[in-house]
């Protein structure tokens, strides 16, 4: 064995004990039902995929890819995100069965890590995709599926702000001299480097209409109270007409108080086209979810129909969730040698009645007392009878 | 793009598609249910793992390990079982906290494939360990709670042959010359090839009274009722003291009838070093699961305090298991483009109602009527006042 010890996990690599487990699950219960109420199906793909297709189509930085290659020589990856997979599946075959389709998925995706900086290089993502619908009103569902689902979890405290990728390139184009300039900016957004963002917009050498509208622009419109506010940065266009219309939506709805639009907002994940998200929630510091419309990765498989998600951090999730109880009692039932057969009848009768029952031999522990203590109760099935404790 | 199509995916990797997961879901569901009622913790571990450490303790063949080298140089594993990153776990940590653990898994385990035979290259296993309890009652409980566990998803015809790896080794130790001989029969059990075997021993040259035996052997092992049929080929020893108190215990549970012995039960997973174990059901060609003590695991990671449990294929119980309806009623509601608000209203009542409702605009889709198709029953929110269909 190298200078790895035996019991050492990979950079970023976590194990799930008990306790967090049973947190995730009651996690995964909800999501489920409350996204299977809403008429989504979940679907599950694998863990590999090769890199010439979902790896390359995922727009995550090669550098966060797990790479290897298979007997015949091809490189596969480790599928970094849910939504390109998802894409795979649906452009391949199920839109030729349903259109729009409407799928949901909770699975592990993968992202190395260069330093043990407390990253997970593994973590789990729970997410919808509406694929095959390019109206407004898929994308109004996306976002009221986000908000309701954080209800659903007992979440008060939560706020989704919302951009346009398409009006952001828009006013980054219309503000700079040549596409290096733009490429720059959308750079230092993605970063959220607002500072970067002013100090590039100064070194550029603009005309002074341009880079006084670029430095109006970065401290009014992250954060938009209504969308008419943006349009002294833009020509009246199409994406504004539908952002108009997708905040009349929530507005009807009555979910209003729970969004605000930031039209700095953009995102490393080059796929998205038009509307995008993210989300936040009291007591994690970074977002716990995002989302937005990626008719360009349909796209980049072959398909016109457009299509619309958000994803959300599990990790994230768990750190915002209102605490809550599970109730159930945990009894240990240890038993001398030759009452096995009563010790497993006592055992199955208390499962009946709803208890989680270890049925342990007395031969089989050292320390009974030690082990005694991780139950809510002990029932001994000894010689003398049965005695409570 | 190489020689590899858009919508190809690795070797012997496979998509889950709704009508599948939701089966893999309930079997999840009540495996979870009846495995933490039993007293079982289930934990998570990460699909990655060091080489050095878990992947060469695992006993899968090297070929079978999906393998990359991370940024420091590492090289990783791709998790080609659950019960070594579950030692891995037990040993380092969880062992102090609680002795004997009882731990619990559902998760996607690695095998890389050559060929694109059918073999599926990601598979998830559901199973069990019971970590430090060496008695004989863990060992019962391990095959008490396979049975029961069978039982519970309402399968009846199934069969679970035990054998044990010592008195194996003890009978072709005795009957062999050498130890070349001996590792060549074990490996042709492995392959459950006895014509093989039986071509061995007579290629040996071995003396007739030991060549005798050990046809003899394989011939009236592999269905043994009484554990004392054994004792001809072997000297009374501890281990078949242990195999009678098990057969025994599973006597007085009155489970007898789920059971017979095959003492030339061999594994390739080389850590079994006492009770082992495969479980067959009516509608599998293969095993859908197997067991047993692995003692020789836990001293590799350290610890002398013994361990044994089983794991279950769950694409082989979905084959075996008896058909299940799931009665949801799925419901379209399909709103005209003003009314988005009073169907989203229609939506959350039905849901309340428990009915798993999709919201559709109108303006999203192409052909209503085959969408309609993919429910039980369609609503339409339209401006001439809801109508029924």
């Amino acid at each position: 064995m190298s200078s790895i010890k035996m019991f050492e996990k990979p950079l970023g690599m976590r194990d799930t004990l008990p306790a967090i487990y049973e947190k995730v699950e009651a996690v995964r219960q909800t999501g489920r039902n409350f996204l299977r109420g809403h008429g989504f199906d979940f679907i599950k793909t694998p863990s590999l995929e090769y890199y010439d297709t979902v790896g390359k189509a995922s727009a995550i930085y090669d550098a966060s890819l797990f790479k290897l290659v298979d007997s015949q020589g091809n490189t596969l990856v480790l599928r970094p995100d849910m939504t390109t997979p998802i894409t795979r599946v649906a452009t391949s075959k199920l839109l030729k069965e349903k259109i729009p389709l409407r799928l949901a998925y909770f699975a592990s995706v993968f992202r190395a890590q260069q330093t043990e900086g407390g990253r997970p290089a593994e973590f789990e993502q729970m997410g919808i995709e509406i694929i095959g619908d390019k109206s407004v009103f898929a994308d109004a569902e996306v976002i009221v599926t986000a908000i309701q689902l954080m209800q659903s979890y007992g979440i008060d405290s939560f706020k989704i702000t919302i951009g346009h990728a398409g009006l952001l390139n828009c006013i980054l184009s219309d503000y700079t001299d040549h596409k290096e300039q733009e490429h720059k900016l959308r750079t230092l957004l993605v970063e959220r480097n607002y500072v970067g963002f002013e100090e590039a917009v100064e070194s550029f050498d603009l005309p002074k209409t341009k880079s006084d509208a670029l430095l109006q622009f970065i401290n009014e419109a992250t954060n938009i109270k209504a969308i008419e506010d943006i349009e002294k940065y833009v020509r009246k266009n199409d994406a504004l007409v539908y952002m108009q219309q997708l905040a009349n939506l929530i507005e009807t709805a009555n979910l209003s108080q729970y969004v605000s639009f930031d039209f700095t907002l953009s995102s490393h994940m080059n796929y998205y086209t038009g509307m995008l998200f993210e989300l936040f929630a009291e007591g994690s510091g970074f977002a716990i979810g995002n989302g937005g419309r990626y008719d360009g990765l349909l796209n980049h498989f072959g398909s016109e129909v457009g299509a619309t998600g958000f994803g959300i951090r599990v990790d994230r999730l768990l750190e915002v969730l209102p605490k809550f109880e599970v109730e159930e009692e945990t009894v240990a039932v240890i038993f001398e040698a030759e009452l096995f057969t009563k010790a497993l009848q006592l055992a199955n009768e208390l499962r009946q009645q709803g208890s989680l029952v270890t049925l342990q031999s007395k031969d089989g522990i050292a320390d009974e007392k030690a082990f005694a203590l991780n139950f809510n109760r002990t029932v001994y099935v000894s010689q003398e009878d049965l005695s409570n404790e």
